[in-house]
């Protein structure tokens, strides 16, 4: 169908005055444009650039400097860094121990499953990351999200070996999942959790938490398995007679010396280490006041007995058999995909901040052979809690050795301090949970949305009630599936616009956007703001008809010259399948049969697509 | 963030020499923007535009002939019309009536629905259907489809009633889904099946179709329930004891007869009507065959007694209890859509050639009406089949008479002539379904598709594939997930290209397309071709800064003035979410940094989302 001129390129900017023409793109071998396609797809950020033009043993180094960035910082790591790096160390250990401890609660698992996770998973993590600011640990919605997911295959209380087994295959695969979008460079699936998603998300699984935490505040015994917010207020009000006035005050007590704190921290920053250090000293007193008043005798739940001694070697105990392995690979993809995408987003924005870059691609890679390597000395699934690496960033972390600090913190109260926690009361761990998850509520961002963008705010609230009166997936599940149909909806239904010229200028220009712009007489000009594809082509067949029939009446009523011409301006259609070549073949019938001519201005694409039209 | 100067309305094309400023437009209303949304992607063609500036009485016509094109035409119908109709209305009721029982064997019916369904449905679209050349009737693909799904839950041979009565309650709800599409305006879900999609599903579909016919061609009894080749060859060829050479035969010869007929006529198109009316003349002579040689003995399957008499109501035959009901619900579904599909681009092909126009979701309503009629009349799922409406169309049809004509001819067969039937042996029906479904594989669509676009021939492949070695589902859910798939990942990597300056001309192109373009010291004009979403957001993000990575290294190697300024083109940004918003002011913190200068050239969207950034 060679009848339409489409070396035509300056179209809609000088439709009559003068002619560059342009040469019709080489037909692109199939392999080539291939290659190219997969190039930007999985590396468009260019990973190996600083590999070009180097000699064999310059790779070398790079090699082993990019896949293990500890070889890039540590011969330049010098004393006054180290200072640095150990207040900052010491500071998040302090934070991360009483974390550690109301984390592994919240997923069921042992206490000391929490102090062994913050042990190994940052060693890991300080050879293969390549944040400075990160700081590694488990985080509240994960450990819900995972305590949830296994609740319903195994109750932690009747079968606790079982399910700590699960446990551990469940970051094994939570592990597996994020080192092979890793390595894969797969990492752009993250990108479809969007921001208004996380935000919804985050904020329906802390309040769920929260919420969940008043078993703790009240020393309830019983509660519910479910997570839903119906379900936990009528567990908490149905046992109103449970109650334990000594526990309820304590709470009250802490929440509100914890709140205090870290309101004073806000409002003054040079104090950050006040609030990082109160979950800590609210342990500290909370373990004295029971120790020195017998308050365990009277309805104050203590944490017990710690075992001593570094994490045990797990690998034995992964359950590779059905019905249970199932169970554990659908939690680990969900909670790894979920771990994954609040890692990446903190490393990203202290990244940011400080002016280096990361890789998403490789920091995946460093979390999952951290849950790997995790998995196999008994921790369960870790990554890099925002709360955590935020107090990192404010103690004046520089590197990862912050990390390794807090490993060493941890190790060393592995070893000698575990008994400590004996009369640690079970309040200070919900009120410490209830503080921290308060501040994940982030009220502010869902009044942006809902300013700017009320279709994001809508995706928003759905990822928050199904969160809270449903369950984590099905909160995770809509929110997504309500993002992925508003991308398609968006995508079948592209704008289009008429062009018109901006006086004494040879620029066109949309009308709506250019009020003073004004049209050609005879000509239609329209621009079309997207690719087009099966999805879009039919609405597109119709919208141009539209806006012909609209013109033709508009030029009949108003007596100015008959229409001759309509130039569509591919400028911005970047791409357009075989639906959509039928639709232009379509378009072409139509504007022929009205004895008008069709103008394709700047198209696009490879050869081939073009030359069918 | 009012750093960022938006009103730059030319920056791309003329960044240093004159200048055009833009009003910032008015911040819209959110419920005008939305009431503008909603008619944009539900009234895209405006259906309603008639209806204005016209009095009461007027609308009333315009209204009754909106929703009733026969009040359109209807008036001005006349003789020489009705000439033309007549013999187009024969020459389709001699195709319809050996199909339709063929078809009904097909869906494991009873052959006599065959007919019923091609007496009320054409009945009911004359009134409301708005298309002149489509021809109502049954069709291989969605007969083959209800009868895979409904055999999974009940066995026709064991429980032929209740099979029977889940067809008609599966018939009602594919109207009933259909009408609701038409009613909501969301026909714009159909295109969701792209034409890679439906060519190789049909194509699928037809091989199926015919592999399965090899029953009534070797005389089979005994035959598997399952559509795929692997199980469909089995029972072909486990029974080589049991093929019989006088059916075979039979088969063949009338299978060469009727693809014969087909060539010639497709070589002369003057006598399309040889090949139509061959399958009635099979049917005739395959009858006479068997009443004269008796070889109904000889292992020759017959058709048998068909009922006399018009259509039963089957209103009380309806199935609304469990589990039946959610069957009849999901092959509803399906069977609706795959129906609807091929109805409407039936309609729209014809309408295109004779230039009317037809719209789409009256269509739907149409054919959900028509379903939900016919399944309280004894009918099954109908639609406007490829075949049969190509056959209206060269016979020369004018209006939807056509139909009635048909309508007609096959009450008068049901009230006499069904008797005549009784010596109809099974293996013409099969070689007729053969020939109709040769037809189906398009290959030469498929070479094209390779040609044009390999994607598109994956998808064509998978949903060919999938229906083949498969199911009919598995097909089309294969194929419309990589579509999709597709729509995202092209969504997600959105093309970016750098432009520069057309020699003595105020022009802006990008340099890959015009090579003899040339890029402005000190300038880097970055061209973005999609809307900005959360999908490509972090993909921009990581290709922007490649960019400028790139252009920064390239000026400091060939020794130019260093870069001052990136101006980004956003024509063609139709649209930005927040997570688009998040990473332009990632861009600009980035930009910033490296102490250069960020211009948005021509942004567009409302004031809201530009303020932000």
């Amino acid at each position: 169908m060679g009848t339409v001129d489409y070396t035509f390129p300056q179209g809609a900017d000088e439709p009559h005055r003068r002619h560059h023409t342009v040469e019709a793109p080489e037909p692109q071998p199939f392999l080539k444009s291939l290659q190219y396609s997969v190039k930007e797809t999985l590396f468009p950020d260019d990973p190996f650039r600083q590999f070009k033009n180097q000699n064999a043993s310059r790779k070398v180094v790079l090699g082993l400097q990019y896949f293990f960035p500890i070889c890039e910082w540590a011969p330049r790591y010098n004393l006054k860094l180290f200072k640095s790096d150990l207040i900052a160390g010491i500071t998040i250990a302090s934070l991360a121990i009483p974390q550690g401890i109301s984390y592994a609660k919240l997923a069921n698992l042992p206490p000391i499953l929490g102090l062994y996770s913050s042990f190994v998973p940052p060693l890991v993590y300080a050879v293969l990351g390549s944040s400075r600011d990160l700081a590694v640990g488990t985080t509240a919605v994960g450990s819900l999200l995972m305590g949830a997911m296994l609740s319903k295959e195994v109750n932690a209380e009747k079968d606790p070996k079982l399910y700590l087994h699960l446990a551990f295959t469940a970051t094994f695969f939570a592990g597996v999942l994020e080192a092979s979008l890793g390595i894969f460079r797969l990492g752009f699936i993250v990108d479809f959790l969007s921001h208004a998603t996380i935000v919804g998300f985050m904020g329906g699984a802390a309040t769920v938490v929260s919420l969940q935490q008043l078993k703790g505040i009240f020393g309830l015994k019983h509660f519910t398995e479910a997570t839903d917010i119906i379900s936990v207020m009528r567990s908490v009000f149905s046992q109103t007679h449970q109650w334990r006035w000594e526990s309820g005050v304590l709470g009250c007590g802490f929440l509100f010396f914890l709140l205090s704190t870290r309101y004073f921290s806000t409002k003054k920053p040079n104090f950050f280490w006040v609030a990082a250090m109160t979950p800590l000293t609210s342990v500290i007193l909370g373990s004295l006041l029971v120790y020195f008043t017998h308050a365990e005798r009277h309805g104050v739940q203590v944490i017990g007995n710690l075992k001593k001694g570094l994490n045990p070697l797990s690998l034995s105990d992964m359950v590779f058999t059905s019905p249970y392995m199932s169970t554990a690979v659908k939690t680990g993809i969900i909670t790894g995909i979920i771990a994954l995408a609040e890692g990446i987003a903190v490393g990203r924005s202290f990244a940011m901040f400080k002016n280096y870059n990361i890789d998403g691609n490789k920091e995946m890679l460093a979390f999952g052979m951290m849950n790997i390597v995790g998995s196999l000395t008994s921790c369960y699934l870790t990554t890099g809690p925002f709360s955590r690496s935020a107090v990192n960033f404010n103690a004046g972390c520089k590197t990862v050795v912050s990390n390794i600090v807090m490993a060493i913190a941890v190790m060393f109260t592995l070893l000698f301090l575990t008994p400590l926690f004996h009369y640690t009361p079970l309040v200070v761990l919900s009120s410490i949970i209830i503080s921290a998850m308060l501040g994940l509520i982030d009220y502010q961002a869902a009044i942006h949305l809902w300013n700017v963008d009320k279709f994001d705010f809508l995706v928003c609230m759905s990822a928050y009630f199904g969160v809270v009166f449903g369950s984590v997936e099905i909160g995770l599940v809509v929110a997504v599936a309500i993002s992925i149909a508003r991308l398609l909806l968006f995508m079948s239904r592209p704008r289009t616009a008429i062009k018109g010229n901006i006086p004494n200028s040879m620029i066109y220009r949309n009308t709506e956007q250019y009020p003073y712009s004004r049209t050609v007489p005879g000509l239609l000009i329209l621009e079309i703001d997207a690719p087009i594809y099966f999805a879009n082509a039919g609405y597109l067949r119709e919208r141009i008809t539209r806006w012909i029939n609209e013109e033709e009446e508009r030029v009949k009523t108003s007596g100015e010259n008959s229409l001759q011409y309509v130039i569509l301006d591919m400028s911005a259609v970047g791409n357009i399948d075989t639906s959509g070549i039928s639709m232009m073949e379509e378009i072409k019938k139509i504007i022929d049969r009205r004895a008008l001519k069709l103008v394709l201005a700047n198209p696009k694409g490879s050869r081939k697509e073009t030359d069918q039209i």
